[in-house]
């Protein structure tokens, strides 16, 4: 018996670790694998310049960041033309995650969410003994009606919905997110990641409304800017909302080369553009070996694609292992139906050689061992 | 009327930035500091090499870092002769008192500390709702024995107690500390900060017990090592203790680039001991300075001096505006009597230099304003 005393909500937590890391998958392989295309990572890498600043910043790494993250968040204000009091800057969307689940959620209190939506909301909601409530994916999407009323039956605090969606890769125009918004009851926030939204067509997200206290929406340096092992995101909303989250973020958290890093990534939108081209063009590649093999691949307006195995969740948990034996990090949705896809990031090129000359090898084999 | 509830005890927090860290000082004045030596940041930078794996990470920074933090990990159970187990990595020391906080406190649970002590570990007891109780120091020292008392008298969860002390500089020897340890009560964990611990003599820390269950062992790459812009900490404990940091920390928090740096830095023994004599060097020097000023330097087993003004806190607040207006950066204890001292972190000869020519005027003006 342990002499120590847990919180009531830390006792019924599970020491886990929630996403198994690629790393951890190579150790055990005892070899790394040949494409890395299973985290919606940036495999296009950060800017040049963005290098070129960290390099420069990690001579300076002895000096602690500016705790109020000053310069990116002006350089994030003028991005978007809006205040940066508005601009709250964290380590990723699941740091600020964390903290917007620290400000609203205590023992009980819900949330609404949808079932197979990004697992992190609901890990930090729960750390905190949060109540997750969720209603299904509609076609493939996250229902906004749905969860407007989700949050109303169930008295939650907080909804989370992410535009573009991860894992399906699936979108809603403004117009939609704009009557989400509108909807928001009073007393709840709505927590809108928009992680993948440099990848999405023009028109998927609303403007930016800086005095709206219904809703947090959230970005990162982790996806079209290719910083993802830098911890660098930020939330926008009302200004005494943003504020809110210097009631306990760590104040010191972000790195000083992660600030540097993501100030000379903003900078350089050349390089950004670039990046969501090649992105797109990946996208386009995945399909078209998805259909190859007779599969379909769904839309997508992220820097990945759901490829539907044509069958249960079961059938494509095979598919996804016979590609990891094979040296191919993917990863897939947890949930039915969604489980009836794999979920394959934008890959390089050479990544993408790999997939296509593996997958028919891997659906075979999947076949053989139904 | 803010349409959002907070939980009850985000309701009852202030808005703050509790630091006002250098750079925010520095654009207020509009101008740079001459000597940046408040916030006992490792002025001698890094290791080459560290510099080097930093580098060379962040062009990988387009991938997550490894959650299980593996490597460091490894590396420092090596370095340790303990098993990994023991060990659990964080975004720095803050942020794993972050992360105790929320294991162990909920509203309305007391901790021990001492008046005057590190605040960040009161910041993040007070976002949980945790109620800080105090008693004073004694003679500049942290109390061990008072502090037992305290918790016991308080039934406290957890003592807070730094070896090296900061913001004194005063330690206690291996023998006291192993006679706090055991007389920790049931239930209750000592939170032993050893942040400075590299700089300290031979004998200042009990030999790591990985079986004892009643403390948790801080330690940083923050100083000694020079990385506080990275972020990475760890703390070392029971195995089971340990685990239960995966109930609630943020798998992906430490940055690709820290565990590169922090691993590289480990590796760089050699480096790593010219820092610690050139700090105490640097040590050196400051006292002298405070002689040559007919000032008196409290002994110190961290990278920083406590110079004693000699009067009350007004007195000594005047002559840190002083130095501050003369284009040097530091710090000083918050409450009496500490505060009757100013913290002067080692620095480079430069940074010494510039201290010593300012010293005496900032001690002329201190006094003409009395």
């Amino acid at each position: 018996m342990a002499p120590y005393t847990f919180t009531a909500v830390a006792a019924n937590l599970p020491s886990t670790v929630p996403f198994i890391g690629p790393e951890a998958q190579e150790r055990a392989r005892g070899t790394p694998f040949l494409a890395r295309i299973g985290a919606n990572e940036c495999v296009f890498g950060p800017s040049p310049k963005a290098i070129a600043a960290m390099a420069q910043a990690a001579v300076e790494s002895w000096c602690y960041g500016d705790p109020e993250n000053f310069e990116i968040k002006a350089a994030l204000a003028a991005h978007y033309n809006i205040p940066a009091d508005n601009i709250v800057v964290g380590e990723g969307i699941d740091g600020l995650f964390g903290y917007t689940a620290r400000l609203f959620i205590e023992p009980g209190t819900a949330v609404a969410t949808s079932l197979g939506a990004y697992p992190t909301f609901n890990y930090q909601v729960s750390t905190c003994g949060g109540r997750i409530t969720t209603i299904p994916y509609r076609d493939d999407h996250e229902d906004p009606e749905a969860l407007i009323d989700l949050a109303i039956a169930e008295n939650a605090r907080l909804i989370y919905l992410a535009n573009p969606d991860n894992p399906m890769g699936s979108w809603w125009d403004a117009k939609t997110i704009q009557c989400m918004i509108d909807a928001v009851p009073e007393g709840v926030i709505l927590c809108l990641d928009e992680a993948y939204l440099e990848f999405a067509p023009a028109g998927t997200a609303p403007p930016l409304d800086v005095f709206c206290d219904k809703v947090l929406r959230f970005r990162t340096f982790s996806k079209a800017y290719g910083l993802a092992g830098c911890r660098i995101g930020y939330a926008i909303g009302e200004a005494e909302l943003i504020q809110s989250f210097d009631k306990l973020r760590n104040h010191f958290g972000v790195s000083r080369i992660a600030q540097a890093g993501a100030l000379a990534a903003l900078a350089d939108q050349q390089y950004a553009k670039r990046v969501v081209q090649q992105v797109a063009a990946a996208r386009n590649r995945i399909a078209s070996i998805a259909k190859d093999n007779g599969l379909e691949a769904l839309p997508s307006a992220s820097n990945f694609v759901a490829i539907d195995c044509g069958r249960d969740g079961d059938y494509a948990r095979r598919v996804l292992a016979n590609l990891v034996t094979r040296g191919i990090f993917v990863r897939m949705p947890g949930v039915p139906p969604q489980d009836r896809c794999i979920r394959i990031s934008a890959g390089t090129k050479d990544d993408l050689d790999v997939l296509e000359e593996v997958f028919p090898e891997a659906l075979r084999n999947s076949e053989a061992s139904t």
